[in-house]
């Protein structure tokens, strides 16, 4: 398998633990919000980063401001027009490429298919799931309670899609965005892993 | 396999390939536009069928009003209130509800994800391929010119995704109506077939 696997997906819906899963199975590294956030903080806030940074991203940012769907409240924008929460996706997205041009691996979240989108050598994966069983997995994996679980899963939900949007410019459930879209609930969470293998020619 | 799947596809994704190959794969019935209006043509003209038809339909259509996305042009309303195109409509939801009664199968296009999504044994796929793929499916499989191939595809997936929006009330590419997407061109239309079996629990 010498693919680079990004993963989308919705709150609960075990996507996280499938690119887990699958980064075990190919033996690749597996990279998610937290790892990528860790790198962009150590070595991404360097002022030439930004300045390289910046031209790339004019055109999605001019299309956001744009379509008016700014989702941040409090923005800094500082000397070099861009805010600190697109700083910090410019400072992602650059890991994102770093980790990418080193070989195969899975990437979770922070719109990887489209910081890759000009790579031939990437599949792009969506993971969703019914509200029943990503309440189940929030109450279970996250420890959240029951009661406040949907709440949670909506809000997130909502949060990612508003993201998605924000970045790429684009409907975050449109299933024009990727190669594979996987309902795990249906299958269980390890015949998805075995689905998508199957999907990578196994 | 207990299942009933239903398939939606893009013009020249492979799709009723796909679906026809997993009829023979599970040897159960397979059902495309086709026979279901030749179906619907034969048993479903008859009055009775409108009567009971338009209470169901009630919801949709005065969605589809109100949104102001009728499609069609040609509308001959008669005493029903109800045109032609979705007198027909309902009179292939009657068959394709009546095959699904009967048990396990494939059936191809006529928004049957939607027809059936009150029943529990029902897994909804959508096939989306690559357009250079899809140019070469049109000129091989329907024989039509390649420098027309791209205009006809194009004009096919905006006639399907009308047709659902007006039906259903919902966007043909929203991911949320299905259970599994796979874009045929990546993994090859056999190993699609295979990556759908693996999801089945195969």
């Amino acid at each position: 398998m010498n693919k680079i696997i990004t993963i989308s997906r919705q709150y609960g819906s075990g996507g996280r633990e499938i690119g887990q899963k699958l980064a075990k199975h190919y033996d690749i590294p597996f990279y998610d919000n937290e790892i990528i956030t860790r790198a962009a903080k150590e070595s991404g806030f360097a002022e030439e980063t930004f300045a390289r940074a910046e031209d790339k991203a004019t055109n999605s940012l001019l299309y956001s401001l744009a379509m008016g769907i700014n989702v941040y409240g409090n923005q800094d924008f500082g000397f070099s027009g861009l805010s600190l929460d697109d700083r910090i996706f410019l400072a992602q997205s650059d890991v994102i490429r770093k980790v990418a041009e080193e070989g195969p691996c899975i990437i979770v979240g922070r719109c990887a298919d489209y910081v890759l989108k000009e790579r031939e050598d990437v599949v792009n994966l969506f993971i969703k799931a019914a509200m029943s069983f990503r309440i189940e997995r929030a109450v279970s994996e996250y420890d959240i309670e029951e009661n406040k679980a949907a709440d949670v899963i909506l809000k997130n939900d909502k949060r990612r899609g508003n993201y998605y949007n924000y970045h790429v410019g684009e409907k975050w459930t449109d299933l024009n965005n990727y190669d594979l879209v996987v309902r795990s609930d249906l299958s269980g969470i390890d015949n998805a892993v075995k689905c998508i293998c199957t999907y990578l020619g196994e």
